[in-house]
């Protein structure tokens, strides 16, 4: 991942962060990422899980859709991991701001025809957004694998922006009789729902159950030891 | 807003939606929205809070912010605005899938030059995030306001996905003895942290304490009625 000019920052350059530790510890703490992608000038934004091993992540879906079939064309993409982590409540308007962590990845896609290596990503996305959950389901058949795209982006760039702690007022600000703090934010899992034909006996597994610890801390990666 | 190539769905159909107001209930029930727009064939994807009134929504930021000078050119962009409901775990890796509702909006943005015109459109901003804020806090003075740009983006084209419900397995993999359901997941706010330099006696608002009646319901738009 190199600095140029696509991942400069241009205001706050305090709140930017551009080491790799940071920028991954961003995406595996999220699960969710935002893929932009430019056809004909036109920007697309399409939301998408996906999974990562080193400085490559793993994006899947439908053999049909069409944001995959226009990033396995090579075209430049940009990933972006956001999370939220408190509204920043300060006394005047002008300071109030928002704890977050994202980071932005520029890279450029292509699909995956091995079947083998297929699977291999299928399971790196799984293992990232619920770990343990991939060796207790039915795995993928020939032809379930035909009709799922599987996309190796590659992280040619990448940046990322923090910011935590309390508000930062004017000085004159702090004798307002206003409240100011953080109010933070978090995403939690709530009680399981199992499904109305699950077979008898059968119970809720501990990584679905202890979910929230994986939303907290994030997945670890061998491959970055 | 209308429907053309830009938000044909050619995949799952069943999951889009185009009607008016299911696309304003998302954008309304999230806060956080990811922009896209492209330099040079470039995408980028970038963060940020922002306000709806009808088919305008509004964004702020530094006058010095790169993705807002972008913008205020006028060049296309997507807003895109995703809320995570909750993993759908089934019984085959294949049909796993994600309880969700995405918003994809179309359009271009202007600054907005005229400071009450700027100053009411923060106020749409800040009141979509924290209904009550704006009236208590010192509001922006003239060198701060000049100091923040605001645009408003007027939504040409829009388009919804909204995914819910159990999982759906294929016939013969309700037989397998492998737990399937939904586990839920939402936003949640937590208890909030007081600024270190609050003034004695001032206590937090009804606002702030209650926030997860926002998160969970939404806020309403006078406008849509």
């Amino acid at each position: 991942m190199n600095l140029t000019k696509r991942t400069e920052l241009h205001r706050l350059p305090d709140r930017g962060a551009h080491d790799r530790e940071t920028i991954y510890q961003i995406l595996d703490a999220g699960f969710l990422a935002h893929v932009g992608f430019c056809v004909e000038g036109q920007p697309f934004v399409i939301p998408t899980l996906y999974g990562r091993d080193g400085a490559k992540l793993y994006l899947h879906g439908s053999a049909a859709s069409r944001m995959l079939g226009q990033l396995a064309t090579g075209i430049p993409a940009c990933v972006t991991v956001t999370l939220v982590d408190g509204l920043v409540l300060a006394r005047s308007a002008f300071d109030h701001s928002m704890n977050y962590r994202s980071a932005v990845a520029f890279g450029t896609a292509q699909k995956i025809a091995d079947p083998a290596q297929k699977m291999k990503s299928l399971r790196v996305i799984s293992e990232h957004l619920i770990a343990g959950r991939w060796q207790e389901v039915r795995q993928p058949s020939e032809k379930e694998l035909k009709a799922t795209t599987v996309l190796e982006f590659s992280i040619e760039e990448a940046s990322s922006k923090v910011r935590s702690g309390p508000p930062l007022d004017d000085e004159d600000d702090y004798r307002l009789p206003v409240w100011a703090g953080v109010l933070p934010l978090e995403t939690k899992s709530r009680v399981p729902i199992p499904d109305d034909r699950l077979i008898d006996g059968v119970i809720v597994p501990d990584y679905v159950r202890d979910y929230q610890a994986r939303l907290n801390g994030g997945t670890s990666h061998p491959s970055d030891k």
